[in-house]
């Protein structure tokens, strides 16, 4: 049987680079033609073992979320497998809860090559430890310049919220929103709020509690409470996620607040509990196949060592429900 | 270094009982002491490579259920993981979408060795590929007397159901269901319903369609239109799902019938689409905990060729929601 000695001979390279070619270690394509044809030619097997302690390829790939428990990941989590199935990956399910302690074990698996690649939805503190040696796609949030991230087009999305309370006949708009620091790609939901109202001058309000969850419930009543029930002053709400856009609609109906009619809300999400689920509220759906479809597609290259986009961005849409009026023209 | 034939030689066992030690295949315990003692002794060193090939314990469990994108697969999967992290398996989820054939590649993976083990919720027609030779938990269905099954104790579930709506005053109660014939553990639901109303001779029907999914909503609003809105000679139902449930009350209140007042009904699942979701409607829960609980625990012992039991079956519990009036006593 052949030696990789020979082998480089033949092909006209090191040791070294038949080595890197055999574990997938990128080296110029010419090079890497030249070594595997000499490969074939001498019928050169190579170590396997060997082979696998270096190459490890596990064809699995991580998904970390806070929980599948939670229409949203529910839905990323089912469209993610399927994409990966197709490329014939195996997904492992990681339900991380914002623990960052089970988040790095998973980052660790990764440089230990237990698992080709991580997909990770995390708001914990692991900025540190993500790093470009580690195949690694984060969705929604944004790490820093060497860490790729997909997401929904927030800014749009805001922008979305804006221009449909608008042609529904909204006189005075107003944002409701609350998070914390981090989740710095949801903040542009407001941004592309503002962005639009700035634009075609439309009087708006802004209501964001950053940080301090504990107090929203109570802050937002208060709002409400003042500028709809008492100062009317406020005819169209969009709220940064469906959650929010609920309690408001909740609060608002208490209070004899009629929704359309007194009242349009539009919500961010457009989460289905299942399959089969109705959308009822009018959201700015997030493309959730295409976030799935996308951030799969970027750990494969990742994990073949292929470069890509460090941010990919993906369009929302506008999803009509029964919290707004339907416009003559659409 | 020393060869596991002095290692054979020292513990007075063949080399063939070594290399069962060495591949965790099943020892009497004394022998298993013998070898590991004699192998520390010698500082024998097996050849990992060729071990990898034969011992190859994953510590991943594969997960297959129709879909994650649901409710009670969401909480079940969230809970399975999360049973499997304490003992340190990582779980491989697979959402099969009822697909036969994405089934068995599951079950090959395991023949091969690429998973541990299996926990499956599945209602396709694998029963010809399952067997005890693969470590596999069936999750709400019996295959055979080779494979342990873990499930909801639907025939106290039924009974529950009925004592309930007995005992807040129900007068005529109704078990109303569908399915296909291959949900056998969910049939154990109607059993115990009609149980409970002969012991304790309460009058009842039954509208229960099996295999026919499509024809169920006309022929079930034609039943009720007909024994409620009618005859009003129901005032108590068990449907055997929530979703079921849902579909009763949407329908009785198109028709101004008040609920509980006029009909109480109870459902069967206690689902939540999250962790901090309210159930509404009263119903009889799945421990959905326990049954993840369990699944593991069984999948563990399988795998360490431990000898379990074939069927466990948990307890169900009634939950008070609106939908039901609720009792003094209680």
């Amino acid at each position: 049987m052949s030696t990789i000695k020979e082998v480089a001979k033949r092909a006209g390279v090191s040791v070294g680079t038949v080595s890197k070619v055999i574990n997938n270690i990128e080296v110029k394509p010419k090079t890497k033609q030249a070594v595997e044809l000499a490969i074939k030619e001498l019928n050169y097997q190579p170590n396997v073992y060997a082979r696998g302690l270096k190459v490890s390829r596990t064809n699995t790939v991580a998904l970390i979320l806070p929980t599948v428990w939670h229409p949203f990941f529910g839905e990323l989590a089912y469209n993610i497998e399927k994409n990966l199935r197709q490329h014939e990956y195996k997904m492992i399910l990681c339900n991380s809860e914002g623990d960052y302690l089970t988040e790095l074990s998973y980052l660790t698996m990764a440089k230990q090559n237990q698992v080709d690649g991580i997909i990770a939805i995390t708001y914990s503190d692991i900025e540190h430890y993500v790093s470009s040696n580690i195949p690694l796609i984060s969705i929604d949030r944004f790490f820093n310049d060497e860490v790729p991230y997909v997401s929904s087009d927030n800014f749009l999305g805001g922008q979305l919220a804006a221009k449909h309370l608008d042609e529904a006949g909204c006189q005075s708009l107003c944002f409701i929103g609350a998070g914390s620091k981090k989740e710095n790609t949801t903040r542009n939901r407001k941004k592309g709020f503002i962005d639009y109202c700035e634009k075609y001058q439309k009087t708006y309000e802004i209501f964001d509690l950053i940080g301090s969850q504990s107090e929203f419930h109570e802050k937002m009543e208060q709002f409400l409470l003042e500028k709809i029930i008492k100062e009317h002053s406020i005819d169209g709400i969009f709220a940064v996620t469906d959650a929010y856009a609920l309690e408001v609609i909740n609060f608002l109906e208490k209070h004899q607040i009629s929704i359309p009619d007194d009242v349009q809300i539009i919500g961010f999400d457009g989460v289905k509990s299942s399959k089969h689920d109705q959308i009822e509220i009018s959201t700015i759906r997030q493309p959730i196949e295409e976030i799935a479809k996308e951030s799969v597609a970027a750990i494969i290259h990742l994990i073949n060592k292929e470069t890509i986009e460090k941010e990919i961005l993906l369009p929302v849409h506008f999803i009509q429900g029964n919290t707004t009026k339907r416009q003559k023209d659409s």
